[in-house]
């Protein structure tokens, strides 16, 4: 006989994880019932994946379960804040417990890794997609904004930028890389870095945060059009991945790192410079000076030669 | 030109509503963030629903927008929590303007009776979905739950039962009744009450409370399952509304006041009697006491004569 969602949800989600004292009522009342520690202001986040948009039909139940953590995970991380306490609400086009048994063997070994705790959600039948909802804390007063950038501020990103985008596109054949190099790729789509430690070392140190999914140029336009500002990216500082280096050519390398999404990395502007990039280096954070925050009002991609790169590509939109 | 999903969100869903003190920062950065006052708990829920699964095709986006907000609101209510801010995650197949137009001004029009602020989300194109997140407040310590009803308590249900059921069977084209009722019948499945100051007066005088959203026995039995104790209740106290009495036989009615989901109305269980009818009526909150709660473990539903009645139907499962 077949499991109904709440003998689904029973055995593959509930009592599962550590016990958090700040929860008071989990998984199976009408709600969940959580305290919320002095002195902290709650940040809340909520992004839905779904099947054919968001990941390819044929991602692994794992690495869906992972995503969907780590784009909301993302999300905590560009404020600087420390993800808390999880909903989930999941449409599954039929109970194959080999698929759910998969999914929540991934999102419990995600969210253990980030002390996060799932307290409630909702199963229904439908067509795939995962929604994640996550609560967060942050000292009041303390969190990162996209609205706060000053002019002259330094622009740095963490990581490499484009590297999910190639995977992507490796994934669905419309590009093809050496064998050595396939695997990089691809794992920087489907598990892209969780940047929760970096996030919360930039409170002291960002005057703006804004994490990139749907690529540096769209990103980085959020982050200017909230802080009235424009900037000037130098195209060489892009930082590249040497799989990237060696697969790509430049032009083509510095599409994908301006307009291809899924990166999730960090950009974030200062107005310090070179001890920003020490202090996250004794921390093992790889970070990039990109260019500067401007009074012009423009996005500007400059080349060394002073003339100015102009993608070919754009950001994802949905409509 | 089509808009983004940033233009749309931006044109049907930032800042609307009245401004609210508790949000530090809401739509339009990568997640809010909002102040918790002490003394009180957060209470979380999210629901979704899907086209064709939680509703007709037919549905207006107005009564989409009502309802995906009303099934939230309904385990607020249940928690005897005050609903406070809201997540809105909506999958669109297209960016159909007038639709958006129309789902929004519902939208807020609702959040607004309730003192709910939207304070972010997530848009992409997919299959209809709309998923809602609440977040709620209690004071520490006093929520409702499913889980404390005690033997000996009497169980009473907010409301008339089954009417929503009948809505849905006409709207499908199940059941047919006479013209004049028709419309109680669908706005009941389109438009169900949302029982929040009730939920709120029931703290101090409820064991146990859950809302009906699949059916009176599949949600008894929830709570009855969570409190670790059984049920008797008297099938001729089944709360009816006239125009089922007028439009449906007895068993019948029976069958989908016990099975049939969508009422959201409150079910909740209390140790003294008549005082809680006499307390709610006179706050105008149609109030039936339907039977007593057993240290049995079984849940019966018997005649006046002491026969049990044996519902055909039984509550939706997704799988």
């Amino acid at each position: 006989m077949s499991c109904s969602e709440f003998e689904l949800i029973s055995k593959y989600f509930r009592c599962r994880g550590k016990h958090d004292q700040t929860v008071q009522c989990g998984i199976g009342d009408d709600a969940a019932i959580i305290q919320i520690p002095e002195h902290m202001e709650l940040v809340v986040t909520t992004d839905t994946l779904l099947q054919g948009t968001h990941f390819p039909t044929c991602t692994s139940a794992a690495d869906i379960a992972y995503k969907a953590l780590a784009v909301n995970l993302s999300d905590m991380a560009a404020m600087g804040a420390m993800p808390r306490w999880a909903l989930l609400a999941i449409t599954l086009p039929d109970n194959d417990e080999t698929w759910l048994a998969q999914f929540a063997d991934s999102f419990f070994e995600t969210a253990g890794q980030y002390q996060l705790s799932l307290i409630g959600g909702d199963m229904s039948r439908g067509p795939l997609s995962v929604n994640v909802q996550i609560q967060g804390l942050v000292p009041t007063g303390t969190a990162l904004r996209r609205s706060a950038a000053q002019q002259n501020d330094f622009i740095y990103v963490t990581g490499t930028l484009g590297d999910a985008g190639v995977g992507l596109d490796i994934i669905t054949q419309q590009c093809s890389v050496a064998q050595q190099h396939k695997e990089f790729f691809i794992r920087r789509f489907n598990r892209p870095e969780i940047n929760i430690a970096t996030g919360q070392q930039l409170r002291s140190l960002a005057n703006s945060a804004i994490d990139i999914s749907d690529g540096l140029l769209a990103d980085l336009g959020h982050l200017l059009s909230a802080s009235s500002v424009g900037a000037d990216i130098n195209m060489e500082e892009i930082p590249l991945s040497s799989a990237m280096q060696s697969c790509i050519d430049q032009n083509t390398a510095w599409n994908y790192a301006l307009t291809a999404g899924d990166d999730y990395h960090l950009c974030f502007t200062a107005s310090a410079a070179q001890q920003i990039i020490e202090h996250l280096k004794t921390n093992n954070i790889a970070t990039t000076c990109i260019g500067r925050i401007t009074a012009s009002g423009k996005l500007r991609c400059l080349r060394s030669d002073g003339t100015e790169f102009q993608p070919t590509g754009s950001a994802y939109s949905h409509f």
